[in-house]
């Protein structure tokens, strides 16, 4: 993993993911140091990529779909290139091995990058090796919809291209990976555009984790209206959840809003009740990770709670959400993998000793499902669904 | 503020406010520093009391008691020997003076220790230089009812003793405090029995904050019917949320429920409605600060979102109060000021860096309400108070 050069500070002129070197990496900003430091890394390797999406380096259900195109695009080029020179294992093209062994689960484990059985040049043997990358990638986040979405939708226009030659399969890749970010931003806008028109200059406005621009290539989701409300002088105060255990609130989203001159006020997640309380607060715009097709909606731990806090205040509670987050072929969020992480993201991280006594039990899931029924409203790029969920959103299916 | 050598390990088993010195200076557990310290410190000035207080050197709304009981037992003795020396100022004395400006908000530094005005031999001086170090120590945290309440019954001791001689006043004020905190003791134990009745074996129980041994005496208030469990066999599966901005919950609940050998699972402030969805707890128990004579109850920032989710997922949710928490001249919740601490909790504490950008504004209220409607139950030492709470709260009225 390779630091590039920097000297931008301003975080909303970096690019979140991107292409680089002739499109033979990947860059992304390394969110795990933000606030305190801007540092843009460029990943080779599929272990690379595997690795920064599991550790947050990457992050946010768009991103991560970004992410996973140009992922793709960069695994079907070396597999045709491993194929094209004979060779079979990563090791001999010179990509680094990172010591995962830690941090990867059992589960996970047995994902882990092998190129081993791709002996021969043919088409199948280029799609094996392009599903078996898939596969892997698709391991590091088990919640978020956009990873398998992205994934698949790659993995589609190799499927499609039987009969073409490798370098033509290689260029449709590199074309729709830059889709997936071109769509991305115009998502992002048309979401920022829905969800103006639910609030009014001068809003209070509270948001948990970070689904702001870091999360997706431009503009966030659920700070899509305040960025757009900002250009046209709305005066939004808004409210961030620090969000624990990783603090997105506190060193994303606080840091994106206030680099844009946003009225930004960080509190810890337990204050939202407060801030509500004291008439602070007129919606709440969150993220999310995946919609079931009811409306249910996965998103980061302790986004149920701001809901049912938001319902107890009389506050609107809006989910924003490309529709590529909608996951129609699951019924209820009760069907939503919900991932566990590991327990020092709790007792240690940040820390500069340990807060919590050696060998104490940790429970750390990394999301939660919010009710359909607790939800106002699901902004998406083609207006905002309301209930019942089950019709507004199947309006939307397109597969 | 000096350090006392210390070998015992187990937490339980130190004393979390006590005299020392022959009656001449106070001890504590610096709470501050747990679990990775455990630390003796000894006070002797008036200014390190209301420091360790503001610090949370010494917290929890009873320990809070005790400690002020203490205080003003050495305060009296204090003024006392400076009025029979002819000494009028705490330099003379050399108690030390410390660097609180930092740390004082403007309200709280007009309370300044300050005995430059008591220059006569007289009761009344003493009298009002007493009640000039009540006003003082009653500054340092203003959401607490123990505070004053303790701060007043030992004013009166002083003041129903105006014909007695300086020492027996000073006799009769070490008595009191003595007994405020072997009361306190009698009631967490009076609590956890009276809170036991409301569990069964093997129930899995959620706590917010630290109400615990390290709050009061000994037992606590929202753990005394999980240590009497403990001590019965009862097998109670404890989560505690962290407690976000000072991770009490980390940092206290959990070390000392698990020195006790208690099944105890940590979890982020945010987690609590994942628990209770997973059907993981029949219980919530919590502590309080001030009850108002309606039922509502201030407890730690986030109690209120507590009561919340354990609505919405129907588990009772208790709140253990000793009866002196119970302020009957405050009608509603409406009326507990709520104290304001610093940003640099939220941004900077705990941390290896500050895990928030330079200037952004923060919102930390250290307490909230929760409206008495949320509450199952008030579990006090005469019983447990059920709604309608105005009726069932006014039975144990004493004043």
């Amino acid at each position: 993993m390779e630091i590039v050069e920097n000297k931008e500070t301003n975080i909303l002129k970096i690019e979140t993911v991107d292409l680089c070197d002739e499109d033979s990496s990947m860059v992304i900003i390394d969110q795990t140091l933000l606030p305190g430091t801007i540092r843009i890394v460029k990943l080779k390797s599929m272990e690379e990529m595997w690795n920064a999406i599991y550790l947050l380096q990457v992050r946010g259900a768009p991103a991560i779909g970004v992410a996973a195109g140009f992922a793709m695009y960069l695994a079907a080029k070396q597999i045709a290139f491993g194929l094209l020179q004979g060779l079979d294992q990563p090791e001999a093209a010179g990509w680094p091995q990172m010591p995962l062994e830690e941090l990867l689960t059992r589960e996970q484990a047995s994902y882990r990058y092998d190129l081993k059985n791709v002996h021969t040049g043919t088409y199948e043997a280029f799609l094996q090796a392009l599903t078996r990358q898939k596969d892997y990638l698709n391991s590091s986040r088990p919640t978020a919809v956009n990873l398998s979405w992205a994934l698949n939708r790659m993995e589609r226009v190799a499927c499609a291209m039987k009969e073409a030659p490798v370098g033509e399969i290689l260029q449709a890749l590199g074309k729709e990976a830059v889709a997936i970010k071109e769509e991305d931003t115009a998502v992002c806008k048309a979401i920022g555009e829905n969800g103006l028109t639910l609030v009014k200059p001068g809003d209070g406005i509270l948001t948990h984790c970070n689904a702001g621009q870091l999360a997706t290539s431009k503009y966030g989701t659920a700070t899509a209206p305040i960025y757009l409300g900002q250009e046209r002088g709305y005066n939004f105060r808004v409210f961030c959840d620090e969000t624990r255990p990783l603090l997105q609130g506190a060193r994303l989203t606080s840091f994106e809003l206030q680099s844009a001159g946003v009225d930004t006020t960080l509190i810890c997640d337990n204050m939202s009740a407060m801030v509500m309380k004291n008439g602070w607060v007129n919606a709440v715009f969150v993220g999310c990770d995946r919609v079931a097709a009811n409306g249910d909606a996965a998103n980061k731990i302790g986004t149920s709670i701001v809901a049912l806090v938001a319902k107890h205040y009389n506050v609107p509670f809006y989910v924003c959400a490309p529709t590529s987050t909608i996951d129609y072929n699951i019924a209820s969020g009760a069907d939503i993998p919900i991932e566990q992480r590991k327990d020092t993201e709790v007792t240690e991280m940040w820390y500069e000793k340990r807060m919590a006594p050696e060998g104490v039990k940790v429970y750390n899931p990394a999301f939660d499902v919010t009710d359909h029924s607790l939800i106002t409203g699901i902004v998406t790029e083609f207006g905002v669904a309301r209930a019942p969920f089950t019709e507004s959103l199947a309006k939307w299916r397109h597969d």
